[in-house]
Parts: C-alpha cells; sequence; structure tokens
C-alpha cells in the first residue's frame, strides 16, 4: 500500500520529536541516527514491510534489523506508534532505564519484534545475512530488512558477512545503508573515504542510491531493492544526521548527546510541534501506523507457519553411534560421525565451518552444500570468516526452526567472541564445534595452540562449554547441546586419538555428571 | 639490479623443491601455496626486496610479510637460499620439530628477518599495514611488501586495515595478493566470489594484475607498483597452487599435506632435478642471492639508522601530573591527562582510538592528526575497526621506534583479542587503553558491560593488563607500561568518577606492589 508523501512526513516526524524527547528525559543516548533515519524508516514500514504488531512473532513476517543498536530511540519510537507488543508511552519515557524494555540498546528478549539484539557495529548486518539465509533454506518468502550506518561498513564483519552474502546470489535481504558522513571523530571520511557503491557491487550485491529525505527517491530505491530476487541489495540513504534539528544537524555532536533544551525546542518549532509539550504524538501519526497494520494482519492470517523443532532426548540418544573402548578415537572423529548420526534425527541441524570441514569433521555427508543455484543442502562454505560465521548462525537461529552450527579451530574462537557473546546475551541456541582444542595440534605451533582459550570462554555468561573426554561422552554432549534451548552451546574436540573411557549418557552431562 | 628469467626461474625452483622436501620430511606441512609463490618471491626477492641478510635488522630495510604463515616453507627456504640469519640446511631440514627455528608457522622471535609472526589469517596484512604507516610516520623511505592469499582477503580484518590503508593513501605498501583460487574446502569460489580488483580500487588502491608465473609479467606489475607514491598497492598475482608437481597442482590436496613420494619425485623430474636427492640445492641458486645480498649490502652502509626510545622512569615520572585527594576523577579522565604528560617526555608515543577517542580520552592535544597529506601528527583516527587497530598497532611497534597505542571501550577488547594474542606472542610492546572498564557504562547495558573480558585478558599469557584504583595509580601504570619492552599492556579505566586514594608510584606498581 502506499500514503500520501505528506502522511509519511507526519510519521517521519512524530518519530524525530519522539526519538529527542526520549534521548532528552533520558539525558543519555543518541538522537542523530535516529532523527536522520526517521524518513526512510517511516517509509519502509508504512510502505514495505510486513510485521503484524499484533502478532510480532509472525512465522513468515518480515524480519527487520537495526544494527546501528545505538539508535535505539527508532526502533522505540517505530515500535509505539506500530503499537508493537504493545509498548507504551510510559515505556517510551522509560528509555534507557534500569529494568525497563526501552534499553539502551534493543535487546531481543525485551520486546518481541526485535528479532536480534545490536550494539557491538556489524554484527546486525551479518545476523541479517543470516535471517535472509535462514529464509532461503526454509523456502520461505519473507524479506529482511536491515538499517546500517557508516559503524557498520567500517567494521570488518561487513566484508565477511557481505562477500558471503554475494557469494550466495543471496535475494531477500534489503539493506539500507544510512550514509550521514558523521562518526562520533567528525566527518566520516577522516576514517574511511571507502566507494561503497563500488564495494558492494564488487561483492554481486545490487545497489541503489536515494536522498533519505526525498520520500519519492526513498520509494524508487525500495521498489529497485525489491525487484531483485537473485542477489543482495544495497539501499545508500544519503542523510542529515540529526535531520530536523534546525542549529545542530549534521555534526558530530547530535551523535551520542541529547539536543538540549534550546535546541529541542527549535526543533519542534520548525516541525509545527507545540515546544512546550512533551512526547505528544498527534494523533493521525498513530492512524497512519494502524492503516498499515490493519492491512498486514489481514494478510497474516492467510499464511503459514514455520515450526520451531521439538528435541527428542531418548530419540536422539538411541541414534548415537556407540563407541568400542578397546579403540582410540578423536574425539573430532567421534564428533564427526555423532553429528552424521543425529542429523537423521534432527532435520534442522544445518551449518558449515570456516574453510575447515576437512579437519573439524563437521560435513553433514548425506546432504548437499548450500549454493546460490540451490539451498535445499544442509552443508555450508561459511569462508574463512570466523566471526561472521559466528554472527550468521546467530541470526539463523534468530529466524526460528533451525539448528545452525558454525566451526572453526578453536585457538580462531577469538575471532568468534563477540558474536558469541551476543549469542549469550540472546539465548539462542546456536552450535559451534572448535576442534583441535589444546597444545596438541603441535607442529603448528603456539598461533595454532589454544591455551588460554577454554578459560576464556568458561567465563562468559550463558554459554556452555562441553570438552567431552572421549568419544561416547562427545556424543552425550552433542545430545545435551540440542536440547538447550536457552543459549548458545560449543563443543571442543581433540586433534589426537583419545582412549574411549566413559559411560556418558545425555542425561549425566546435562546434570553436570 | 635485473636478472635473466633464467635465472629467476633457478631461484624459483629452487624454492620450491626446497619447500617440497621440507614438507615430506616433516610429513605435515603446507607446500602448495609456497610453491605457487615460488616465481613471485623469487623475482621479488632478487630485483626488488632491499634487505641484508648479513645484518638482518638494518633499520632502513623493505619490511617483507608473509602473512599467510602456513607458507612457512617458502619463507625458510627464502631466507636459507639468502643466507639470512645464518639458517643453515639442517635447520631448513628440521622444519617443524618441536624447538627448531624454523616452526610450523613463521614466529618473529625466532629468526631475524621475519618481522611479525603470522598464522591467523588477515593479521599479517593488517601489520603490513602498520609496518608501513610507521614508516611514513618516521619519514622513512623503505618499502612493505606483503605477500598474501585468498584466506587473508576473506577475512573481515582485511577490509578494516585496507580500508583504512586507502584512506591515508598510504604509499610504500605493496601487497601481493597469491590468487591461486584454492582453499582449503576446494574451490575459492565456493566460498568468494569477489571482485577483488573492483573491491580495492574501491578503497582508493591501485591495482595491478599478473600471470604469477611469467617473470616479464611479474616484473611488469612490480615495477608498476613501485612507481606508485601516493596510494597503496594491490598486486594480483594469478597462480597455481603447488605449481610444478605435475599432477597435483591446482587441487586442495597440495595446500595442506605432503606431496607424497611419488608426486614429489615426479616433481622433481618435471623441474630437472635428480628424483633420488633430496634438500639438494644448486650452487647456481645460492650464486644469484649472493649477487642480490652483495649489491644490497653496499646500500646498507650507506644508509642511516632509525632508534628504538630508551624509556627513562624517573624523567617520566616526574612528568606525572598529581591529583588531589579531596577530588574524584574517573581513571579515563586521569588516563588523557597522564597521557598528554607523558607525550612530552616520549615522543615516540604515537596512536589513536576507534572511533571512541572523545570517550576514551586518548587524544594528544598538542599534536595533530595524521592524514592522507600530512603524516607529522600523533594521533590516528583508526576508524571502526577495533581489531585491524590492533593489528597496525602491533605492526607498528614491530617496525620499532615508536610506542603506538590504540583504544575502545572494554567490551569491545573482545574483537582485539586475536590481535592482542599474537603481540604477546611476539613480545611486541604495543599499548592499549580499555575505557569503560565495567558495568558502571549503566544505561547502554549488557552488550557495552565488560563482566568476563578481564578473566579473559588475564589469562593471555604475556599480555600485561593493569586496571589502576584511582588516578595517581594510572600514571605510575602507564609509566609501568613505558617501561615493559617484553610484550604487549593494557590498561583499563572507568568512566565513572573514583575517589583519589593511592600513594602509588611506577616502581610499586612494577614490583606489583
Amino acid at each position: 500500500m502506499k500514503f500520501k508523501n505528506e502522511e509519511l512526513k507526519v510519521a517521519a516526524d512524530a518519530i524525530r520529536v519522539l526519538v529527542a524527547d526520549m534521548v532528552e528525559k533520558a539525558n543519555s543516548g543518541h538522537p542523530g541516527g535516529s532523527m536522520g533515519q526517521a524518513d526512510v524508516a517511516a517509509t519502509l514500514w508504512l510502505e514495505y514491510l510486513r510485521v503484524d504488531p499484533k502478532n510480532p512473532l509472525w512465522p513468515d513476517r518480515d524480519r527487520l534489523v537495526f544494527s546501528g543498536g545505538h539508535c535505539s530511540p527508532l526502533v522505540y519510537s517505530l515500535f509505539h506508534l506500530a503499537g508493537m507488543d504493545g509498548l507504551s508511552m510510559d515505556e517510551v519515557k522509560n528509555f534507557r532505564q534500569f529494568g525497563s524494555r526501552t534499553a539502551g540498546h534493543p535487546e531481543r528478549e525485551l520486546i518481541r519484534g526485535i528479532e536480534v539484539t545490536t550494539g557491538p557495529l556489524g554484527q546486525g548486518l551479518a545476523m541479517g545475512v543470516g535471517l535472509a539465509l535462514a529464509a532461503k533454506m526454509k523456502s520461505a518468502r519473507n524479506r529482511t530488512w536491515v538499517l546500517c550506518g557508516d559503524g557498520d561498513m567500517e567494521e570488518g564483519i561487513s566484508h565477511e558477512a557481505c562477500s558471503f552474502a554475494g557469494t550466495l546470489g543471496l535475494g531477500g535481504l534489503v539493506v539500507v545503508y544510512d550514509a550521514n558522513d558523521i562518526t562520533i571523530e567528525g566527518h566520516a571520511t577522516l576514517a574511511m573515504k571507502d566507494d561503497t557503491q563500488a564495494r558492494f557491487t564488487s561483492y554481486g550485491w545490487k545497489v541503489f542510491t536515494c536522498d533519505g529525505h526525498d520520500f519519492d527517491a526513498i520509494r524508487a530505491a525500495l521498489d529497485a531493492a525489491v525487484a531483485v530476487s537473485d542477489a543482495p541489495v544495497l539501499v545508500i540513504s544519503r542523510t542529515h544526521i540529526g535531520q530536523g534539528a534546525p542549529t545542530k544537524h549534521d555534526t558530530a555532536g547530535v551523535h551520542g548527546a541529547p539536543l538540549g533544551a534550546a535546541e529541542l525546542a527549535a526543533t519542534k518549532r520548525a516541525l509545527g510541534y507545540d515546544p512546550d509539550k512533551f512526547f505528544a504524538v498527534p494523533q493521525q501519526a498513530y492512524d497512519l501506523f494502524a492503516r498499515r497494520a490493519a492491512a498486514i494482519a489481514q494478510d497474516a492470517s492467510a499464511r503459514g507457519a514455520c515450526e520451531a523443532p521439538a528435541i527428542d532426548v531418548a530419540k536422539l540418544t538411541a541414534l548415537l553411534p556407540a563407541f568400542d573402548p578397546a579403540k582410540v578415537v578423536a574425539t573430532r572423529a567421534a564428533c564427526g560421525m555423532v553429528m552424521n548420526a543425529l542429523a537423521e534425527g534432527c532435520a534442522e541441524l544445518v551449518g558449515g565451518s570456516a574453510d575447515l570441514e576437512p579437519s573439524n569433521k563437521t560435513g553433514l555427508k548425506k546432504y548437499g552444500w548450500i549454493s546460490a543455484d540451490d539451498f535445499s543442502g544442509r552443508n555450508i562454505h561459511f569462508g574463512i570468516r570466523e566471526l561472521a560465521m559466528t554472527s550468521i548462525v546467530n541470526g539463523m537461529a534468530a529466524y526460528g526452526g533451525l539448528r545452525p552450527f558454525g566451526a572453526t579451530f578453536f585457538v580462531f574462537s577469538d575471532y568468534c567472541k563477540p558474536a558469541l557473546r551476543l549469542a549469550s546475551l540472546m539465548g539462542l541456541p546456536s552450535l559451534f564445534v572448535f576442534s583441535h582444542d589444546s597444545f596438541y595440534v603441535g607442529e603448528d605451533g603456539p598461533t595454532h595452540e589454544p591455551v588460554e582459550q577454554i578459560a576464556a570462554l568458561r567465563v562468559v555468561p550463558n554459554l556452555d562449554v562441553y570438552r567431552p573426554a572421549d568419544a561416547n561422552e562427545t556424543g552425550a554432549c552433542w545430545v545435551a547441546m540440542l536440547a538447550r534451548t536457552a543459549g548458545p552451546s560449543c563443543i571442543l574436540t581433540t586433534r589426537q586419538n583419545l582412549p574411549v573411557l566413559a559411560d556418558a549418557t545425555p542425561e549425566k552431562v546435562m546434570r553436570g555428571g
């Protein structure tokens, strides 16, 4: 459905003013990026995004990721105006207060509709790739939208994830890059002069550009974006940070600090708002979002659902190979046999390695490898991209209905750590296989010998770290990992052979026995 | 100086055969990439690279980085043929043996001439950027050469470091990308279809391409590369992995396993070597490298040296600000004051933040910011690139004559970890400031609250982690950090105010008092 440009402006200005009021009241937060993206966000939400605020977890919904998590005021403004998960004005007013749902950065577990927790830059973009990949692998028709900024583009994970997405011709993914050219230290070109259009074209993406304050241009770019089905799309939206603030827009000062009373009043006057009123949303703005919600809700009832898998511990346990105590087996080899056995009982198990599958032993041999031409396989070539792999796995886990895994050498879990942490915060059941778990890697030397990694991971709250003592325990650990739904799990496996020792069962492992 | 193509081929084939013999004898290692790069490496070493094997740490030497550390047989072949740091044939034969200098991956501390330890992919490339940046900031005339491969190009750090280098128009840096299109899981295009030439052009690099087995083409590309002074250069060298092995070249199988006796013999026969002889280097090959060394040695004697700074603890201590016990001061604020005071007594202190300078308080206010037009400043805009920042700091530290630092929020030390680890292994005195060191960051929420990071960093061998209790201790810690030369140091600082408590001195800090 389409709205009049005047209507979009009503919605966008309502977002702007709400953002500015939230940050002012909290006396902390980031108004600039949210105000700058208001026009794009309003257009996207009202005319393109397929979500049902009354049914935030509708399985076939479009996924929307706010990769610049500091733009949380934008999230809460949109969610409040749309009535997403019932977000009330009182909650909006509680922005950045302890215990509120309107936290400093958007947290998945606090409001249904926040698909992934963001804040550490770049990871939202990579999780968006994971969400879009999950949709492809599940033959779903929903789209994934990612809003991101200069910081996301500078982070290395943007290269890893977007090169990966381009290689797979990942249709259904639209990233809207808010190019406002301002970062904390000043003009973005102080630190980055990339030609981002050329960069993404080099990855095989389709790229469109627009003036992010011109509704016709925004609409033209988004129309072009949704017409592409065989490649990921980048929309470069040129905006002014803090748009609407008469004197502070286009300055680094508006990035991470309140406008201040005088500038806030001037902003409201400039946008036709009463400067003496706070958190005053015109009824027309609510009405516009309600019209959109009504249209989507009708669609929602007509579409199917994707089920989350149920794990049956007994059934999976019965599938485990029995390892002969007379033999010696490296737990990485046992892990591969276990995964292949369990894959028969858990159709949702999909994943791959960061170019170490022959060493990690994580290939699911009965199944194919996904490619741009065919997403029906269960194995993924993540490439030599450990951090993006971890975030993509997180995005796939956040999508639902899949049990995705990633794998690499344990020493390179260092590269994965920022995303392991985020999975732990979100309580996502992502799975990771880290083989070559000790100095027994031997000849490769200290760069490849994990010494401190196990201590480093075991202190991460809500991250389960399994290190089986033998082949049978490896099987029991895997069942326990699949049974866990409240957070991510890692299994550490040996390169070297080990005696087969343990009388292990999943139940023992799950109770720490 | 120029050699005949036939001479270059003698040198290149000597490398190839030595590589294959080393991996065969060790029964472990990676022959393919080293054999594939032999022609380029021989040309680079004999005609372009300015190093003096008898004087490996000559300050004005060109820096050569082998970013694909698994190509260590290439390093040892070159070093042995050239006589670098006296690397003997017995040592070559001891490849990948415990305690040998010819370790599985090249380690800086084992052989003079290995500029940086490599193995974790991508970091060598970023350290190369740091080496080149250090040269620019010291107005040195040497060049930095980096050999890298597909894995380096896939890693996200390659984006961060190369976007940074492009922004600075970092002349003097030549990266030779060995594009053999083979990775462990198979053809590289399974996981990456980037147009790498377009990608690097988008960063502002100059890009040349060549057939990496055609000496005229290699020479033309390298000639073009060294003619560029105002931008970093990428040379894309198209090669066959395992070139010289008659049936195994161009296969993933030659990446990380010995050729096997039959293929090794066939390789030698194809190259005109006696298949029954091992580690047999033609005298002509030694002679070629000796001719080059003789030419460079003459130059070496004519050029200057860059001095490493000497740290005078008493002199630096005298510069420290005294903080008033009646006041409260955040240690991040104290840290900024201390750094600015110490910068007066330590001209080698240079660095910057990953776009958080106003929060980290790490700006050296009396000094300028470096840019493409002017490298005379002491402050660096690293951009939102924590991992590359850390590696670039390591590269600068490896160059010598500088005391470089990087800074970000402590929670984002997770992104830095792979390079903090490598600095620790190398014993490089890199410096890092991690502000916002606890859950006292408050409103930004759990994504920004470091909880487990201090435990994770304190278990890294040879990484010193300082967490001063107050402002005066902050000063003492900084002097201790500058006095340390055997490894990297981090200082953790608070966002919130703290009472001024401690009667701290650098000596107390250094003895753990």
